[in-house]
């Protein structure tokens, strides 16, 4: 049985914040189960180092885990001087799907610096997290518009949520504990048109088969409905919005090898 | 005038919840005017290498501010790799400042990490920090109590709050505008019974007279009433609790040289 | 047209040298095109920090690309002071690949350093580094037997490959001119048996739908023939030796959340 | 009895060593009793990176604590690689201070570099600095004069002395041995005129009273005395000239929060 | 005896093979007995920041040893997150000595990059890096000749070789175990007209005599012959391009202080 | 024409001032002109970690320069979060040659801890250093002399200096100016027996003969007579007991590839 009688295709209550926060752009807190997240989207009004000049933006996520989180405190990367390999991992993570659904080239020479502090940590905090900052980067891209007749330089709504195998069960939206039994682990994340931006799945411990993998993206495809209703429900007025930009068919230049370490 | 129509005496509207998070020992959200704290103090069973074998515990406190947390991104110092000299000064601040009501023998071989994370900084966040800390601290002492009838190892209630010259005015709780003008900048520590713990006045730009700081200090400690009041309400139960304890007549060993960098 | 006419299911030719170099326990240039990797395994007598005492042994890999390896001088990650993000995330790729078919319990309280490094890169260096480093355990892993008759603690057989959408077409390993236009960018990685171990899609720039995600897949778990094939080849009489042990059917202590950052 | 029959008001012999080394602008050796500190300034024609193009300078302090100048060996922070708390806590408090009586818009856009390098410490090195350090900034200031008739840019005299309670009593300029035992320990930095420029005080392991804090200011103020006349004593002719020069009533640059980490 | 029935002046055989790696301006692997090392040389079309606009270019070298190249495995520096004492003294013995034999100014604002990286360390690395880097640098500064007429800027040829006292015998090429038994172990790098660029001599726990200095000199001297030959054998047609380039006599910019740290 | 007159062959005037600061073991301000070094010598009653368990001690050197002692200021090492390459290079050829007449067995399981920090810069740091450190290492070892007739585990005297050719002139002891003008850089250690412990010798933008080698050795052998009457001037009585300790013939401990980075 899982906690709280959840079925395995059920996901953990979401809530979603928005202005959780006064002075970032945007700034939203994301509640999925006990796993708290909060995201803040400030906006630069200059592009990275490595894109100058090149006429068009970058989104850039950092990722922290406040130090009482966790029922064990977790040492605080600042203090050591260096970021762990598994929050490299995930900043990387959540840019280049967040970077998934901006025009870069509508968005101009700016950076969007999207912040992510889990402040409670029960599972999925990655996949919270991209959830949540997609509504607080909505709020940032709002705010930037400087005639309201523009469209917001988004092309489509953007979730994620993890899936994994615990025994023989595919379970979607893993809390901590059923994380530690996994079998498998694999985080989707999707647009609102039902396309695939990430996929990472993993055997821990042991491969897992075809089969299994097949099983788990549908499931994932299958709670995502959910988490984007959530996004749509607290943009109230704004969520007619999103998607409504059509980039421009030059190739984006967010492919290749440019993108940096 | 001063904001919201404040008069120079008086502080900004203070809230303190206690529990904010789930998994920390204690956790509180300070909340004053504009600046947001989120303190949480987790418990390790065992104290810092340079005390070990000693015979008593230690309060140590970690200071960061969210990137989100200020009209203009702040650079997370994990992402620099070093913690910057602001940050350093402000946590050696609020850790001293804690240390200075708790009876580190009685507390016994154990580490209080006291988490002091800024989700909105509007002036003050280091003495918020503390007045925060400090209820999320009984909360993680309360916890360790194995029988009911034991009494906290807090000598006495703690808090602060920061006092300025802007002009020829003293004010008291600078919000951040007041702070960016204040000639003279003091922050001030002190115990439910009125003794001082911490105090230290800078003049910016220009020194300043004795007598300023006389009314400085004067208006610091009647400011601290309604810090007190507030910790107390919060604190329902346990107010009574604080401050019971006596500690043995031995020197304390917290004093001299030995605290490291 | 590809590059030497290669089909779009064709993988480029792979060489792997065992016994490159002379003082590691185990070591194999792995080129395959112009990608070039020396693999190199080192035993260590004791587990990692975090495994003390826990009965059982641990595979840590790091990767790093000499700089002369690229055209344009590759800055080193050691007069930096840092490791990258990209390099953190494929050592941890890497290493947690290569634990899934090594039965920890049966390595005892070991750990094997699996040092990938590039000296020439053409894309597709992390899953030319998973192959070949393979190998390199393989040959490790037989030094340490004491007496001959003994299973290698080897579940199965494990390779990589890159597979990626350009424009239209889903290509088997991808060269670096290739990847560089590449829409959609997927790493699986494989046993000998036929199970994934690793599946890691990204859309760079653009999302990619479900049914492209299961032919890249497909299309990966052809090109993993030649591949194993390569392992046996150059594997000779030990080839038949590896997949023969069957783990105890005590959980893995390889999952969860223990696995350090 | 303290050491030496001093008094309790009676700061320890105070030496001021001028041009004490070659190269550096100003040079002085300060000896407090057994405490020494070298105090070099040196200049540089630029503003720092954060007042570029502000139209004037800055004063900014380093502290070191030379390894052999403790009876046990003080590990270098360049060895260690960072930092600690202490000394950016002490060389954040030096600079402030000798900000304090720089006009810096006369100072235009320079930096002075204030180095204050411990090689016997006995207690009072943060303090010695300042009063040493006061003494080199005067002749590195005196070298920048082109023009013999143009005024220093110094608005006043700076001193710096430790007070504290060691059991009941106030002590003035406290030594290692005193400073560990003390109650109350407090830096306090004047100027010529008697204005107060940095006060910190701190209860090490027990609060204090506001009469005692009044008591330890008073006791500060006294002691200035003798500094200000060792000061003035090895500036000889050079002593009529600190403090005629008279700021612009502009608002000085130096407040608010643009003070660098 | 020594390993292989090598003569007390004989050196390990040397193989020299050019273009080991595609990518690099210059690659070569330098194998001297079981000593290995990659040498690639890169080109950067500007100079180092502390030579700006000075009309001249640079010459720097990067030393690392690979994990497996030892048999007990090395710890990588960039996991350590610095660079070790021994790996910055290599780096600047290697940087310095193929510098004395480039014409800085003849090289134009350009920097050679070179790297050496010892995959099999069994004594006299550095020495070996020095003799195949500089066989990589002719391969690298010919691709800069756009016309076939103009002389490479080199001066001179340039090898480097380990000389050591065992005991009372003085033996060339000094391997592993030898070195390990050094009383005293010398490396000494010279041009091909037979003038020295660098002389280090170091008494391993015990001094040595200057007659012994002499002996091991002209040891070295000796076995220079060997590496030259070996060097203009694998360089062919280029071999008498060598050494044809006569330096302008204005003072070489290299001397001095600029040398960075 | 030399400063000052000096003659080719004419060392700077040397002073060394015995228990230059009072709280570590051996204390030497050594002045060679206007290069000045206060070498301090800790005793720590455990070797370093490496040699734990081997039965001897260890000698270990540190250098720095105060940011002060050149006319241009020179950044401090601990600001930047890493030693450079010189210091490195310098402390390591500090460290070696103290060793080399020290009996690490004799010693016992202690370390020694020898820093230099030069306060004024004029060229020959490292040599000074050496020379000066020496006469700090023998009233460290005196003090830790238990027994008045033991024997100082000292093999002999030890002092350096450096040498150079300037155009076509050897020189002895060069200054700064020189330094910045040698086309031939060379710095010797010597013991009173006349034995070389570390010869290191550089062209800097051009190679040198041997002969050039041979007389700069020579004038470096002449030039340290007075470097050693300095230092037994100076020891006044201890000067007898330096160098009676013959260690016992088994093999130092010193040699070979375990000395750390």
């Amino acid at each position: 049985m899982r906690l709280g009688d959840r079925g395995v295709a059920e996901a953990r209550p979401i809530t979603l914040t928005r202005g959780f926060t006064k002075f970032a752009a945007g700034s939203v807190l994301v509640a999925m189960g006990d796993t708290r997240v909060i995201c803040t989207v400030s906006v630069e009004d200059r592009a990275p180092p490595f894109l100058r000049g090149a006429g068009h933006g970058w989104v850039t996520a950092e990722y922290a885990m406040l130090p009482g989180a966790t029922p064990t405190r977790t040492m605080r990367e600042a203090a050591r001087g260096r970021l762990g390999g598994r929050t490299m991992e995930i900043q990387r993570f959540i840019g280049r799907s967040l970077r998934s659904v901006v025009d870069l080239h509508c968005l101009g020479e700016r950076t969007l610096w999207v912040d992510c502090d889990v402040i409670q940590a029960d599972g999925g905090t990655r996949t919270a997290a991209i959830t949540g900052a997609f509504v607080a980067m909505v709020d940032a891209l709002q705010r930037l518009r400087t005639e309201p007749r523009t469209v917001l330089p988004l092309t489509d709504y953007l979730a994620a949520v993890s899936v994994g195998m615990v025994g023989d069960r595919a379970l979607l939206d893993l809390d901590y504990q059923e994380d530690s039994r996994a079998r498998v682990d694999m985080n989707v994340v999707m647009t609102g048109r039902g396309q695939l931006v990430e996929v990472q799945g993993t055997g821990e411990g042991a491969p897992f088969s075809p089969a299994e993998m097949e099983k788990l993206l549908e499931l994932a495809r299958e709670g995502m409905a959910g988490l984007f209703a959530a996004q749509r429900a607290v943009l109230g007025e704004l969520a007619e919005e999103v998607g409504l930009h059509v980039p421009d068919a030059r190739r984006s230049p967010v492919g290749g090898h440019q993108e940096p370490g």
